[in-house]
Protein backbone atom coordinates (compact mmCIF):
# COMPACT_ATOMS: atom_id res chain seq x y z
CA UNK A 1 0.00 0.00 0.00
CA UNK A 2 1.27 3.73 -0.93
CA UNK A 3 -0.09 6.88 -0.11
CA UNK A 4 -0.41 9.43 -2.71
CA UNK A 5 -0.42 12.94 -2.02
CA UNK A 6 -2.15 15.92 -4.10
CA UNK A 7 -0.90 15.17 -7.73
CA UNK A 8 1.44 12.40 -7.20
CA UNK A 9 0.94 8.98 -9.48
CA UNK A 10 2.56 5.72 -9.19
CA UNK A 11 4.59 5.89 -12.03
CA UNK A 12 6.37 2.48 -13.63
CA UNK A 13 10.45 1.98 -13.38
CA UNK A 14 9.96 -0.59 -16.09
CA UNK A 15 13.84 -2.16 -16.46
CA UNK A 16 14.05 -2.27 -12.90
CA UNK A 17 10.37 -4.21 -11.98
CA UNK A 18 9.69 -0.65 -9.69
CA UNK A 19 7.34 1.64 -8.81
CA UNK A 20 8.01 5.27 -8.13
CA UNK A 21 5.65 8.21 -7.20
CA UNK A 22 5.97 11.42 -9.10
CA UNK A 23 4.13 14.42 -9.14
CA UNK A 24 3.93 17.15 -12.35
CA UNK A 25 3.95 20.11 -10.17
CA UNK A 26 6.44 18.76 -7.60
CA UNK A 27 9.08 16.44 -9.16
CA UNK A 28 9.36 13.99 -11.26
CA UNK A 29 12.57 12.25 -12.76
CA UNK A 30 14.12 13.57 -16.35
CA UNK A 31 15.34 11.59 -18.72
CA UNK A 32 18.86 13.00 -17.49
CA UNK A 33 18.17 10.66 -13.93
CA UNK A 34 18.16 7.85 -15.58
CA UNK A 35 20.93 8.32 -18.17
CA UNK A 36 23.35 9.15 -14.99
CA UNK A 37 22.34 5.79 -13.14
CA UNK A 38 23.04 4.02 -16.30
CA UNK A 39 26.36 5.93 -16.81
CA UNK A 40 28.05 6.26 -13.10
CA UNK A 41 30.46 3.18 -12.61
CA UNK A 42 28.25 1.63 -9.78
CA UNK A 43 30.70 -0.80 -7.65
CA UNK A 44 29.61 -4.13 -7.53
CA UNK A 45 31.24 -6.10 -4.66
CA UNK A 46 32.21 -3.72 -1.79
CA UNK A 47 31.67 0.46 -0.80
CA UNK A 48 29.32 2.42 -0.56
CA UNK A 49 27.31 4.60 -2.83
CA UNK A 50 25.68 8.27 -2.03
CA UNK A 51 23.30 10.32 -4.84
CA UNK A 52 23.23 13.92 -3.65
CA UNK A 53 20.24 16.05 -5.12
CA UNK A 54 18.40 13.15 -5.22
CA UNK A 55 14.85 14.20 -5.18
CA UNK A 56 12.36 11.09 -5.30
CA UNK A 57 14.78 9.37 -5.23
CA UNK A 58 14.76 7.85 -8.57
CA UNK A 59 18.69 7.65 -9.31
CA UNK A 60 18.84 4.92 -5.79
CA UNK A 61 16.49 3.38 -6.86
CA UNK A 62 17.87 2.86 -10.44
CA UNK A 63 20.90 1.81 -8.75
CA UNK A 64 19.53 -0.77 -6.27
CA UNK A 65 18.55 -3.16 -9.00
CA UNK A 66 22.48 -3.37 -10.24
CA UNK A 67 24.41 -3.31 -6.75
CA UNK A 68 23.74 -4.74 -3.81
CA UNK A 69 25.82 -2.29 -2.05
CA UNK A 70 24.11 0.43 0.42
CA UNK A 71 22.87 3.50 -1.35
CA UNK A 72 22.16 6.87 0.75
CA UNK A 73 19.96 9.60 -0.94
CA UNK A 74 20.04 12.82 0.26
CA UNK A 75 17.51 16.02 -0.43
CA UNK A 76 17.03 19.05 0.79
CA UNK A 77 13.14 19.94 0.16
CA UNK A 78 11.13 18.25 2.84
CA UNK A 79 7.89 17.11 0.36
CA UNK A 80 10.65 15.34 -1.82
CA UNK A 81 12.20 13.36 0.77
CA UNK A 82 8.89 12.74 1.64
CA UNK A 83 8.34 11.30 -1.87
CA UNK A 84 11.44 9.52 -1.56
CA UNK A 85 10.94 8.10 1.61
CA UNK A 86 7.64 5.79 0.22
CA UNK A 87 8.97 5.16 -2.75
CA UNK A 88 12.04 3.37 -0.84
CA UNK A 89 9.43 1.77 1.54
CA UNK A 90 6.65 0.67 -1.46
CA UNK A 91 9.44 -1.08 -3.31
CA UNK A 92 10.70 -2.39 0.23
CA UNK A 93 14.31 -1.50 -0.31
CA UNK A 94 14.78 -0.11 3.34
CA UNK A 95 17.66 -2.59 3.72
CA UNK A 96 19.88 -0.86 1.07
CA UNK A 97 18.53 2.55 0.47
CA UNK A 98 18.66 5.45 3.45
CA UNK A 99 17.56 8.82 2.52
CA UNK A 100 18.68 11.66 4.15
CA UNK A 101 16.94 15.08 5.06
CA UNK A 102 19.97 17.71 4.57
CA UNK A 103 21.95 19.86 2.79
CA UNK A 104 24.25 18.38 0.43
CA UNK A 105 27.02 20.65 1.82
CA UNK A 106 26.60 19.40 5.54
CA UNK A 107 26.99 15.38 3.91
CA UNK A 108 30.62 15.09 4.18
CA UNK A 109 30.13 15.68 8.32
CA UNK A 110 27.05 13.93 8.69
CA UNK A 111 27.84 10.99 5.96
CA UNK A 112 31.43 10.70 6.79
CA UNK A 113 35.14 12.04 4.71
CA UNK A 114 36.62 10.08 2.45
CA UNK A 115 34.65 7.00 3.34
CA UNK A 116 32.49 6.20 -0.21
CA UNK A 117 33.17 4.78 -3.25
CA UNK A 118 30.82 6.55 -5.37
CA UNK A 119 28.66 9.79 -5.45
CA UNK A 120 25.86 10.38 -7.55
CA UNK A 121 24.56 13.59 -8.53
CA UNK A 122 22.34 15.10 -10.77
CA UNK A 123 22.75 19.19 -10.08
CA UNK A 124 20.23 22.15 -10.74
CA UNK A 125 21.26 23.07 -13.90
CA UNK A 126 20.51 26.92 -13.70
CA UNK A 127 22.36 29.65 -12.23
CA UNK A 128 20.10 31.32 -9.76
CA UNK A 129 20.86 34.64 -11.96
CA UNK A 130 19.83 33.09 -15.54
CA UNK A 131 18.27 34.50 -17.48
CA UNK A 132 16.09 32.02 -17.36
CA UNK A 133 13.03 32.54 -15.48
CA UNK A 134 12.96 30.87 -12.16
CA UNK A 135 9.89 28.73 -12.12
CA UNK A 136 7.94 30.25 -9.21
CA UNK A 137 6.87 26.79 -7.97
CA UNK A 138 9.07 26.32 -5.22
CA UNK A 139 9.65 22.85 -5.58
CA UNK A 140 10.87 22.84 -9.32
CA UNK A 141 12.49 25.98 -8.89
CA UNK A 142 15.06 24.52 -6.67
CA UNK A 143 15.17 21.55 -8.07
CA UNK A 144 16.06 23.27 -11.32
CA UNK A 145 18.32 26.47 -10.31
CA UNK A 146 21.28 26.76 -8.16
CA UNK A 147 19.10 28.52 -5.40
CA UNK A 148 20.22 26.12 -2.65
CA UNK A 149 23.29 24.84 -3.77
CA UNK A 150 26.12 25.47 -6.82
CA UNK A 151 27.46 23.10 -9.04
CA UNK A 152 30.78 24.39 -6.94
CA UNK A 153 28.78 22.78 -3.62
CA UNK A 154 28.03 19.53 -5.15
CA UNK A 155 31.44 19.00 -6.51
CA UNK A 156 33.25 19.68 -3.26
CA UNK A 157 30.86 17.66 -1.34
CA UNK A 158 30.94 14.65 -3.52
CA UNK A 159 35.13 15.23 -3.14
CA UNK A 160 35.29 15.21 0.42
CA UNK A 161 32.96 12.25 0.93
CA UNK A 162 35.23 10.09 -1.54
CA UNK A 163 37.82 7.89 -1.09
CA UNK A 164 40.88 8.13 -2.75
CA UNK A 165 40.25 6.54 -5.87
CA UNK A 166 36.60 6.52 -5.44
CA UNK A 167 34.59 7.96 -8.48
CA UNK A 168 32.10 10.97 -8.77
CA UNK A 169 29.51 11.15 -11.77
CA UNK A 170 27.42 13.82 -12.66
CA UNK A 171 25.34 14.92 -15.53
CA UNK A 172 24.49 18.52 -16.62
CA UNK A 173 24.35 20.73 -19.79
CA UNK A 174 27.30 20.49 -21.98
CA UNK A 175 27.27 24.53 -21.66
CA UNK A 176 28.47 23.92 -18.10
CA UNK A 177 31.60 21.89 -19.48
CA UNK A 178 34.37 23.90 -18.72
CA UNK A 179 33.11 24.80 -15.25
CA UNK A 180 32.61 20.81 -14.74
CA UNK A 181 35.90 19.99 -15.48
CA UNK A 182 37.50 23.48 -13.97
CA UNK A 183 36.18 22.02 -10.63
CA UNK A 184 36.40 18.73 -10.58
CA UNK A 185 39.73 18.93 -11.00
CA UNK A 186 40.14 21.51 -8.06
CA UNK A 187 38.54 19.23 -5.88
CA UNK A 188 40.55 16.62 -6.90
CA UNK A 189 37.89 14.33 -9.15
CA UNK A 190 40.49 14.21 -12.36
CA UNK A 191 37.61 13.88 -15.29
CA UNK A 192 38.52 10.05 -16.86
CA UNK A 193 35.02 9.22 -18.77
CA UNK A 194 32.82 12.07 -20.87
CA UNK A 195 29.81 11.24 -22.78
CA UNK A 196 27.82 13.96 -24.45
CA UNK A 197 24.20 12.93 -25.26
CA UNK A 198 22.48 14.05 -28.64
CA UNK A 199 18.49 14.01 -29.33
CA UNK A 200 19.03 13.37 -32.85
CA UNK A 201 21.94 12.49 -35.30
CA UNK A 202 23.18 15.80 -37.08
CA UNK A 203 22.58 18.12 -33.50
CA UNK A 204 24.66 20.07 -31.18
CA UNK A 205 24.78 17.68 -27.59
CA UNK A 206 22.55 18.64 -25.07
CA UNK A 207 23.46 16.58 -22.48
CA UNK A 208 26.60 15.65 -20.75
CA UNK A 209 27.73 12.78 -18.85
CA UNK A 210 31.20 13.00 -16.54
CA UNK A 211 33.09 10.61 -14.39
CA UNK A 212 36.38 11.72 -12.35
CA UNK A 213 38.25 9.54 -10.18
CA UNK A 214 39.70 11.05 -6.65
CA UNK A 215 43.28 11.67 -7.21
CA UNK A 216 42.90 9.85 -10.76
CA UNK A 217 46.06 10.03 -12.84
CA UNK A 218 44.99 12.51 -16.03
CA UNK A 219 43.34 10.29 -19.08
CA UNK A 220 40.23 11.72 -20.03
CA UNK A 221 38.29 9.30 -22.62
CA UNK A 222 35.35 10.39 -24.83
CA UNK A 223 32.92 7.64 -24.99
CA UNK A 224 30.81 7.23 -27.98
CA UNK A 225 27.88 9.41 -28.57
CA UNK A 226 24.48 8.55 -26.85
CA UNK A 227 21.86 9.61 -29.33
CA UNK A 228 18.05 9.64 -27.63
CA UNK A 229 15.93 9.14 -30.74
CA UNK A 230 16.22 7.70 -33.72
CA UNK A 231 15.66 9.50 -37.38
CA UNK A 232 11.42 8.27 -37.02
CA UNK A 233 11.57 10.10 -33.43
CA UNK A 234 11.11 6.64 -31.47
CA UNK A 235 13.47 6.21 -28.68
CA UNK A 236 16.99 4.76 -29.77
CA UNK A 237 17.73 1.11 -28.72
CA UNK A 238 19.99 2.01 -25.96
CA UNK A 239 17.69 4.36 -24.68
CA UNK A 240 14.69 1.68 -24.66
CA UNK A 241 16.71 -0.36 -23.05
CA UNK A 242 18.15 2.25 -20.31
CA UNK A 243 14.42 2.82 -19.85
CA UNK A 244 12.11 -0.54 -20.53
CA UNK A 245 14.95 -2.97 -20.08
CA UNK A 246 16.52 -5.56 -22.56
CA UNK A 247 13.96 -7.21 -24.29
CA UNK A 248 13.91 -11.06 -23.69
CA UNK B 1 56.89 22.81 -63.11
CA UNK B 2 57.74 21.28 -60.31
CA UNK B 3 61.19 19.75 -58.48
CA UNK B 4 60.62 16.50 -56.60
CA UNK B 5 63.70 15.52 -53.85
CA UNK B 6 64.16 12.50 -52.36
CA UNK B 7 61.36 10.35 -52.02
CA UNK B 8 58.82 13.13 -52.13
CA UNK B 9 55.84 12.93 -54.41
CA UNK B 10 53.23 15.12 -56.14
CA UNK B 11 49.85 13.99 -54.52
CA UNK B 12 46.12 15.85 -55.08
CA UNK B 13 44.06 17.40 -52.79
CA UNK B 14 40.79 16.07 -54.61
CA UNK B 15 38.40 18.43 -53.11
CA UNK B 16 40.70 21.56 -54.06
CA UNK B 17 41.74 20.73 -57.61
CA UNK B 18 45.44 21.50 -55.87
CA UNK B 19 48.19 18.96 -55.96
CA UNK B 20 50.65 18.48 -52.90
CA UNK B 21 54.16 17.08 -52.31
CA UNK B 22 54.75 14.97 -49.74
CA UNK B 23 56.90 12.49 -48.80
CA UNK B 24 56.96 9.28 -46.56
CA UNK B 25 60.04 10.25 -44.52
CA UNK B 26 59.84 13.55 -44.08
CA UNK B 27 56.60 14.66 -44.16
CA UNK B 28 52.43 13.77 -45.05
CA UNK B 29 49.88 15.10 -44.30
CA UNK B 30 47.10 13.46 -41.75
CA UNK B 31 43.29 13.65 -42.14
CA UNK B 32 43.38 15.68 -39.09
CA UNK B 33 44.61 18.47 -40.96
CA UNK B 34 42.21 18.07 -43.26
CA UNK B 35 39.30 17.80 -40.54
CA UNK B 36 41.21 21.03 -38.87
CA UNK B 37 40.64 23.15 -42.42
CA UNK B 38 36.91 22.11 -42.47
CA UNK B 39 36.56 22.70 -38.79
CA UNK B 40 37.54 26.22 -38.59
CA UNK B 41 35.53 29.44 -38.59
CA UNK B 42 37.16 30.62 -42.15
CA UNK B 43 36.90 34.81 -42.55
CA UNK B 44 35.74 35.02 -45.66
CA UNK B 45 35.71 38.68 -46.36
CA UNK B 46 38.03 40.38 -44.20
CA UNK B 47 41.05 39.27 -41.93
CA UNK B 48 43.98 37.46 -41.95
CA UNK B 49 44.67 33.96 -41.23
CA UNK B 50 47.74 32.37 -39.81
CA UNK B 51 48.51 28.17 -39.75
CA UNK B 52 51.33 27.35 -37.16
CA UNK B 53 53.04 24.04 -37.27
CA UNK B 54 52.10 24.08 -40.91
CA UNK B 55 54.40 21.05 -42.24
CA UNK B 56 54.03 21.08 -46.34
CA UNK B 57 51.16 23.87 -45.85
CA UNK B 58 48.93 21.26 -46.32
CA UNK B 59 46.11 23.46 -44.03
CA UNK B 60 47.05 26.71 -45.94
CA UNK B 61 46.60 25.30 -49.22
CA UNK B 62 43.02 23.66 -48.53
CA UNK B 63 41.63 26.94 -46.65
CA UNK B 64 43.05 28.85 -49.87
CA UNK B 65 40.27 27.26 -51.97
CA UNK B 66 37.38 28.91 -49.26
CA UNK B 67 38.68 31.90 -49.13
CA UNK B 68 40.60 35.39 -50.78
CA UNK B 69 42.09 36.34 -47.66
CA UNK B 70 45.99 36.36 -46.86
CA UNK B 71 47.47 33.05 -45.33
CA UNK B 72 50.58 32.88 -43.54
CA UNK B 73 52.00 29.55 -42.53
CA UNK B 74 54.71 29.07 -40.02
CA UNK B 75 56.95 26.32 -40.08
CA UNK B 76 60.12 25.96 -38.12
CA UNK B 77 62.09 22.72 -39.98
CA UNK B 78 63.18 24.10 -43.18
CA UNK B 79 63.49 20.70 -45.39
CA UNK B 80 59.41 21.32 -44.74
CA UNK B 81 59.39 24.96 -45.10
CA UNK B 82 61.00 24.05 -47.93
CA UNK B 83 58.08 21.59 -49.80
CA UNK B 84 55.64 24.50 -48.12
CA UNK B 85 57.13 26.74 -50.49
CA UNK B 86 57.44 24.32 -53.55
CA UNK B 87 54.04 24.04 -53.29
CA UNK B 88 52.99 27.28 -53.17
CA UNK B 89 54.49 27.75 -56.32
CA UNK B 90 53.55 24.86 -57.92
CA UNK B 91 49.95 25.65 -57.22
CA UNK B 92 50.52 29.28 -58.07
CA UNK B 93 48.98 30.73 -54.90
CA UNK B 94 51.97 33.02 -54.11
CA UNK B 95 49.27 35.49 -53.97
CA UNK B 96 47.77 34.23 -50.81
CA UNK B 97 50.11 32.31 -48.89
CA UNK B 98 53.24 33.46 -47.30
CA UNK B 99 55.35 30.86 -46.11
CA UNK B 100 57.81 31.29 -42.55
CA UNK B 101 60.65 29.42 -41.63
CA UNK B 102 60.80 29.96 -38.08
CA UNK B 103 59.73 29.50 -34.72
CA UNK B 104 55.90 29.86 -33.53
CA UNK B 105 57.11 31.22 -30.56
CA UNK B 106 58.51 34.32 -32.44
CA UNK B 107 55.23 34.34 -34.55
CA UNK B 108 53.61 37.31 -32.34
CA UNK B 109 56.52 39.61 -32.79
CA UNK B 110 57.84 38.67 -36.96
CA UNK B 111 54.00 38.95 -38.08
CA UNK B 112 52.59 41.47 -35.79
CA UNK B 113 50.72 40.98 -32.20
CA UNK B 114 46.87 41.48 -31.78
CA UNK B 115 46.56 41.68 -35.33
CA UNK B 116 45.14 38.71 -37.04
CA UNK B 117 41.50 36.93 -37.21
CA UNK B 118 41.72 33.21 -37.25
CA UNK B 119 45.10 30.80 -36.44
CA UNK B 120 45.19 26.99 -36.79
CA UNK B 121 47.45 24.61 -35.78
CA UNK B 122 47.78 20.88 -35.99
CA UNK B 123 50.36 20.59 -33.17
CA UNK B 124 52.47 17.90 -32.33
CA UNK B 125 50.44 15.49 -29.99
CA UNK B 126 53.27 13.61 -28.21
CA UNK B 127 54.98 14.38 -24.99
CA UNK B 128 58.69 14.35 -25.83
CA UNK B 129 58.86 13.00 -22.40
CA UNK B 130 56.09 10.35 -23.42
CA UNK B 131 56.41 6.45 -23.47
CA UNK B 132 55.87 6.45 -27.05
CA UNK B 133 58.80 6.04 -28.61
CA UNK B 134 60.50 9.03 -30.56
CA UNK B 135 60.80 8.26 -34.08
CA UNK B 136 64.11 8.41 -34.91
CA UNK B 137 63.83 10.14 -37.85
CA UNK B 138 63.91 13.84 -37.18
CA UNK B 139 61.58 15.28 -39.13
CA UNK B 140 58.60 13.04 -38.45
CA UNK B 141 59.94 13.28 -34.55
CA UNK B 142 59.53 17.28 -34.81
CA UNK B 143 56.13 17.15 -36.42
CA UNK B 144 55.32 14.30 -33.90
CA UNK B 145 56.71 15.24 -30.46
CA UNK B 146 56.90 18.25 -28.23
CA UNK B 147 60.08 18.66 -29.51
CA UNK B 148 60.44 22.20 -30.46
CA UNK B 149 57.28 23.74 -28.65
CA UNK B 150 54.56 22.75 -26.08
CA UNK B 151 50.79 22.82 -26.59
CA UNK B 152 51.30 25.69 -23.44
CA UNK B 153 53.30 27.61 -26.69
CA UNK B 154 51.37 26.99 -29.62
CA UNK B 155 48.06 28.36 -27.57
CA UNK B 156 50.03 31.46 -26.40
CA UNK B 157 51.63 32.41 -29.56
CA UNK B 158 48.20 31.58 -31.26
CA UNK B 159 46.77 34.19 -28.45
CA UNK B 160 49.15 36.75 -28.87
CA UNK B 161 48.17 37.14 -33.00
CA UNK B 162 44.91 37.20 -32.42
CA UNK B 163 42.82 40.40 -32.19
CA UNK B 164 39.54 40.40 -30.12
CA UNK B 165 37.20 38.28 -31.10
CA UNK B 166 39.68 36.52 -33.15
CA UNK B 167 39.25 32.69 -33.64
CA UNK B 168 41.99 30.07 -32.79
CA UNK B 169 41.23 26.10 -33.90
CA UNK B 170 43.23 23.63 -33.13
CA UNK B 171 43.02 19.78 -33.34
CA UNK B 172 44.40 17.10 -31.12
CA UNK B 173 43.62 13.56 -29.34
CA UNK B 174 40.78 13.82 -26.73
CA UNK B 175 43.82 12.58 -24.18
CA UNK B 176 44.98 16.57 -23.94
CA UNK B 177 41.28 18.03 -23.88
CA UNK B 178 41.55 19.03 -20.37
CA UNK B 179 45.20 20.66 -20.99
CA UNK B 180 43.25 22.25 -24.29
CA UNK B 181 40.73 24.02 -22.27
CA UNK B 182 42.73 24.80 -19.27
CA UNK B 183 45.62 26.46 -21.16
CA UNK B 184 42.81 28.14 -24.17
CA UNK B 185 41.27 29.91 -20.79
CA UNK B 186 44.57 30.98 -19.52
CA UNK B 187 45.43 32.66 -22.87
CA UNK B 188 42.14 34.44 -22.94
CA UNK B 189 40.92 32.08 -25.65
CA UNK B 190 37.31 31.22 -24.55
CA UNK B 191 36.57 27.55 -26.00
CA UNK B 192 33.55 27.66 -27.51
CA UNK B 193 32.98 25.03 -30.58
CA UNK B 194 34.18 21.18 -29.62
CA UNK B 195 34.08 18.63 -32.14
CA UNK B 196 34.55 15.08 -31.05
CA UNK B 197 35.84 12.67 -34.59
CA UNK B 198 35.12 8.98 -33.68
CA UNK B 199 36.79 6.09 -36.52
CA UNK B 200 33.83 3.93 -36.53
CA UNK B 201 30.30 4.22 -34.32
CA UNK B 202 30.46 2.76 -30.82
CA UNK B 203 34.12 3.35 -30.30
CA UNK B 204 35.66 5.89 -27.87
CA UNK B 205 36.45 9.50 -30.02
CA UNK B 206 40.14 9.59 -30.88
CA UNK B 207 40.52 13.11 -32.46
CA UNK B 208 39.32 16.80 -30.90
CA UNK B 209 38.62 19.53 -32.70
CA UNK B 210 38.14 22.83 -31.08
CA UNK B 211 37.88 26.44 -31.52
CA UNK B 212 37.81 29.38 -29.01
CA UNK B 213 37.52 33.18 -29.51
CA UNK B 214 39.84 35.27 -27.68
CA UNK B 215 37.81 37.44 -24.84
CA UNK B 216 35.02 35.67 -25.87
CA UNK B 217 31.71 34.89 -23.90
CA UNK B 218 31.88 31.27 -22.17
CA UNK B 219 29.29 28.94 -23.60
CA UNK B 220 30.25 26.24 -25.36
CA UNK B 221 28.65 23.95 -27.90
CA UNK B 222 29.23 20.54 -28.83
CA UNK B 223 28.91 20.00 -32.34
CA UNK B 224 27.54 16.65 -33.75
CA UNK B 225 30.05 13.59 -33.94
CA UNK B 226 32.09 13.43 -37.03
CA UNK B 227 32.51 9.66 -38.11
CA UNK B 228 35.64 9.20 -40.14
CA UNK B 229 34.37 5.15 -41.41
CA UNK B 230 30.64 3.62 -41.72
CA UNK B 231 29.75 0.14 -40.82
CA UNK B 232 31.21 -1.25 -44.38
CA UNK B 233 34.68 0.38 -43.21
CA UNK B 234 34.05 2.91 -46.36
CA UNK B 235 34.67 6.75 -45.19
CA UNK B 236 32.04 8.24 -44.61
CA UNK B 237 29.82 10.49 -47.19
CA UNK B 238 30.73 13.60 -44.78
CA UNK B 239 34.35 12.67 -44.97
CA UNK B 240 34.62 11.70 -48.59
CA UNK B 241 32.91 15.33 -48.89
CA UNK B 242 35.86 16.79 -47.35
CA UNK B 243 38.68 14.92 -49.02
CA UNK B 244 37.25 14.69 -52.40
CA UNK B 245 34.64 17.29 -52.69
CA UNK B 246 30.77 17.20 -53.23
CA UNK B 247 29.88 14.48 -55.97
CA UNK B 248 28.22 16.74 -59.14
Amino acid sequence: MVTLKGDERLDYLLAEKLRIIQSPTVFAFSLDAVLLARFASIPLKRGSIIDLCSGNGVIPLLMSAQTKMPITGVEIQERLYDMAIRNVEYNQLQEQITMVHGDLKDAPSTLGREKHNLVTCNPPYFLSSSREIINPNEHLAIARHEICCTLEDCIRSSSQLLKQGGKAAFVHRPGRLLDLVTLMRKYRLEPKRLRFVYSNQGKEANTVLIEGIKDGAPDIKILSPLYVYDQQGEYTEEVREMLYGREQ
